[in-house]
């Protein structure tokens, strides 16, 4: 199979020219006069392109090309409004460097006055739509089935809800803090909660939709509020990585290594709360959600590039492929996953307690979270392997159409593995090239190497997964075919078999003879492709042959086979959520671990690691979601 | 218009995944065996989806999906090879870090180890690649037409041949002081040399083929060999780096700042050297050389990346687009642009021979760099607005037709262009919070801004340029008929344009009429497009009308814009040339200015330099080469 990971091609390509150029048509002039360029409405069909040429030539539109906007092309309005979200958010990626390396000049209240004026300026554009949208309800939206299932809008919503926690936490700190506080760290939470509000009810309402009208101007909105939420993940992690240093510095002291220059970030401010014990919970309990805070933001601004990558695109077949999860048929791997959820929590908190204590509790805590990692990591490799192996036995073709929702979620697998990816060759390196090995730095080396083939298994096994091509047809046709077999009842299977040849659409009675011929391990597969259609015809009743017993049995192996890998997803989903805890709440065996600091520089490897760790951190949550897309696909 | 990013629908996917599985019914497997996968040669029709997935269902590649490697599914094949890849890059890159940070046992031996160990690896699959092509000669292949221009191909030629003499120096100088210096310096450059000369042969014969054989194993060898030249590039530029930071550091302490730690890197070799006079040329020769070794890697790299993605593609029209190079119609850009050009080398030599002698002769430096900058983007900016109404003046549909090459061009043009926006947005920064100003850092603030301005714009233009349609087929007929009308003589246009009307193929028949009503700022042009078959099929000469003269002056009229745009493209591509040189060779004004690194601090306004110039210099010889594209094309 040749598939190309690119869609969309010169052939989609002509006809949306041919329908733009429509659009200039004295015809379409008048439904577009109001301002709305409203493609479902117009029922003039497409002309033919000499037709067109000749009479666009002199439309109203093309004499005002610069006024109207509607005729500015769409490759330039996409570069214009990602240069124009790149800029924004490089110039507020400095101010926040600038703020982390204590720039002269460069207050706190800088980094959060432009973060407020850019969730403005988008709670403004999101206000804008939402009623334009509102106003325009009798119209046809197209919507990209693909794009925000609703499992992930739960997830957004779930993760949204702990950051209005936050939000009030931060505001009940400013409040406490208030006489020596800078004014805008009480405005930002405030605005902060309101744009999550409504931002998570725009992404409830609209995430789906394909922009058809005001394309140039609703491509900056949506740019906009991707590199908004961009821009405040990046603040997020950045607060979150200060906070980890400082707590790392803190252990560093206690265990009495006092040759590194030790600064602490971040300290209290310098007056006293007012209600002291409510501001120490505020402040504890602030960086325990923060982990959420940043998946939101980073979750959020993934959905909204869909959104904008989805922007004049045209649907060709609307696939309505609902997929709901059933626990049914996932008991093993889930069971599985839920001890490992279990124990990853016990062993992130008894590694909290014990690290930084002493220099043997630390190096207990580090060798005791080295064996529970390799453990987790080996299994799921296994499962891995097991997965792709089942896949390679049926050799299915991959679709290949083109998807931005799927596109992104392959980009962001490999891109943000990249992150963890580094940080195994920096402790691999680091622990060939050290001159002194400690006893734990030994489980170091299989802990970072299983890291980097875990995820390579992983990926490989999700893209495959959401890349192949959905098989519900095919379902509802065994288990149709199962009960008629299992009733032990000698029924023919050729009328059931012609009942739906002839009853269903001319797509899904070609996948049919995909699924008497859809296992290959079996000899005798080959042979019960030759049920041709003369058999069919005859439609008389005839007795279960060995060459039906060998159907049923591939039906069998097959279900075996989707009952294996639904338990794999499942069990691949749970992990990835454990191992999404240690890293996001303060689990970072990177820095307790001491040999690539040894080797690499204390400054150089923290740099690495905070510079890799989110995106790490990121992709356990990813790679969660896309797995628990996976398993109810499957 | 409806334009989309990315090619290659569902419609294209299609048949194709039939054709995976034709190749293996019982017809395709005779010439499959010899284990070439030859889709060319494959004379069967593709069979209907529904008798390829039966007959499919037992053919022999079934029984063997793990062993025969033939069916498996490309799209893994391409994560396979492409996580490969990025495992290669990370460890490399991390070899290198520890090499920069003086990581404790990491020496510059073991970043050239693994350097030689993968040119080696490149070279032997090249050298099976090219051994296998020869012997499969006889056969069509497929080709890229869009892929390596054959001004492209005399570019890397070009840095090729300076990259090879750089060797040779660098051979020169580890013969000089082979007492004191490590085996693999000089392994190195031997390597490298014998890589750069097959490495050119193979880019210069095959980098325009779409692979179709041998595919999965392909991809690993073309992204082997894609990320071998991005680390080739990315120590080039390191070491580049560390010269010019050394440089900076001398001179920082020339102008007495003592107070920022002055350690320099990358010192002469701890013995003599036997032929001094030499080696003194040597390794000043060499620093002078770098930049176009650097080039040459990138260049390399991109062409190699365009080879991957077009590996198992299907090209469905292959037009033979010739772009030749003439200098006709281009004086005037061309001459400004060279005066451009001359100043600029000029100006380089003063700045780095006044920059660091004392602190005003640097002032004056700086302030001659920026006002000569200023002007030169003042320029540009402006022909680029000039480029940009001129394409809004004609409303033309832009290509969208599947297409790597073009694809890579676009995404680099503004990903790259990133490195220098951060540079920029940190002087702009640095501008507003520093406490004092001296007076050249007012000249920084509009040359920081034109910066961002020149490049937003000029992007705008390449993109559109490379997405626009080529209009070859009118420029020909407009030719004619100019010169019919110029003869003075009173000809029918009539029978001329029904000549070629009947003359030519379908598709450029239909790109005739908006020859007439091209050219939208006339009121007139409506007119012409009435210009009715009726008139045509007459064909009797008619005498010159109004109108006759209205389809002169409109062809008159695109003849300028296009005059225009030409000149626009040559002034932008020699501007861009000119402004590679200053970086490339150390005249680094976000070094020597200070303030910067007054705001940031001395180490981390370094660190965000360092790692963002190396794009920037990459932007404009990647422009520029975009450029010159552009104005062939035009």
């Amino acid at each position: 199979m040749v598939i190309e990971g690119k869609a969309g091609g010169p052939s989609r390509a002509a006809p949306k020219g041919r329908k733009s150029r429509a659009a200039k048509s004295p015809a379409a002039q008048a439904t577009a006069a109001d301002g709305w360029e409203l493609q479902k409405t117009q029922a003039v069909p497409p002309p033919s392109p000499a037709h067109s040429n000749r009479s666009g030539g002199g439309g109203a539109s093309r004499r005002l090309p610069l006024l109207g906007g509607k005729s500015y092309p769409q490759k330039n309005a996409e570069i214009l409004s990602s240069q124009y979200g790149l800029h924004l958010f490089l110039a507020g990626l400095l101010l926040m460097f600038a703020w982390a390396v204590h720039a002269a000049g460069i207050a706190k209240s800088a980094v959060f006055s432009y973060l407020i004026t850019l969730m403005l300026l988008q709670l403004l554009w999101m206000a804008w739509y939402i009623c334009r949208r509102y106003a325009q309800k009798r119209l046809i939206q197209d919507k990209d089935t693909h794009a925000g299932a609703r499992w992930l809008k739960c997830g957004i919503t779930l993760f949204a809800v702990i950051t209005l926690i936050m939000d009030s936490f931060k505001i009940g700190y400013f409040v406490g803090f208030s006489s020596c506080l800078s004014i805008t760290e009480g405005i930002f939470p405030v605005t902060h909660a309101v744009h999550t509000l409504l931002q998570v009810y725009f992404l409830w309402c609209h995430v789906k939709d394909i922009i058809q009208s005001f394309k140039t101007l609703e491509r900056f909105g949506v740019i906009h509020s991707v590199f908004t939420n961009l821009l405040l993940w990046t603040n997020g992690v950045l607060t979150e990585s200060k906070h980890q240093l400082n707590e790392h510095k803190e252990r560093l002291i206690t265990l009495g290594f006092g040759n590194i220059s030790m600064e602490l970030d971040d300290h209290a401010p310098y007056c006293n709360c007012t209600i002291p014990a409510l501001c120490s919970i505020f402040s504890q309990g602030i960086y325990y959600l923060y982990p959420f805070n940043i998946e939101y933001h980073i979750l959020a601004s993934t959905m909204l590039y869909v959104l904008w990558k989805n922007i004049g695109r045209k649907v060709e077949h609307l696939q309505q492929s609902k997929t709901s999860f059933k626990f049914q048929g996932k008991t093993m791997g889930t069971i599985l996953g839920l001890v490992v959820f279990s124990t990853t929590i016990a062993v992130v908190v008894v590694y909290l307690i014990q690290i930084g204590r002493s220099k043997i509790k630390s190096e207990l805590a580090l060798i005791m979270f080295y064996l529970y990692a390799i453990t987790v990591l080996t299994l799921m490799c296994a499962a891995g392997i097991v997965a792709l192996l089942i896949y390679r036995l049926e050799d299915k073709s991959l679709d290949a159409s083109k998807n931005p929702a799927r596109k992104l979620d392959a980009d962001l697998l490999v891109g943000t593995a990249s992150g963890s990816w580094l940080l195994s060759w920096g402790s691999i390196l680091a622990i060939i090239c050290a001159q002194s090995h400690p006893t734990y730095s030994w489980y170091n080396l299989p802990y970072s190497i299983l890291v980097i083939i875990e995820k390579y298994i992983q990926n490989l096994f999700i893209i495959e997964s959401i890349h192949r091509e959905q098989e519900r047809t095919n379902d509802d046709i065994k288990t149709l075919r199962i009960l008629t077999v299992s009733n032990g009842s000698i029924l023919s299977i050729a009328p059931s078999y012609k009942e739906i040849y002839n009853g269903t659409s001319d797509i899904e009675s070609r996948e049919l003879p995909h699924m008497f011929s859809g296992n290959s391990c079996l000899p005798e597969s080959s042979g019960s492709s030759t049920l041709d259609e003369d058999k069919i015809q005859a439609n008389t009743p005839i007795t279960l042959s060995s060459s039906d017993f060998s159907i049923y049995n591939g039906n069998m192996m097959i279900n075996n086979k989707r009952r294996i890998l639904k338990n794999i997803a499942a069990f691949l989903f749970l992990c990835n959520l454990s191992l999404w805890i240690p890293p996001a709440f303060g689990c970072r065996p990177e820095y307790d671990n001491g040999l690539e600091e040894m080797v690499f520089g204390f400054e150089p490897w923290i740099i690495v690691v905070n510079l890799a760790m989110p995106f790490s951190i990121f992709y356990r949550m990813h790679s969660a979601a896309s797995l628990f897309e996976v398993s109810c696909k499957i």
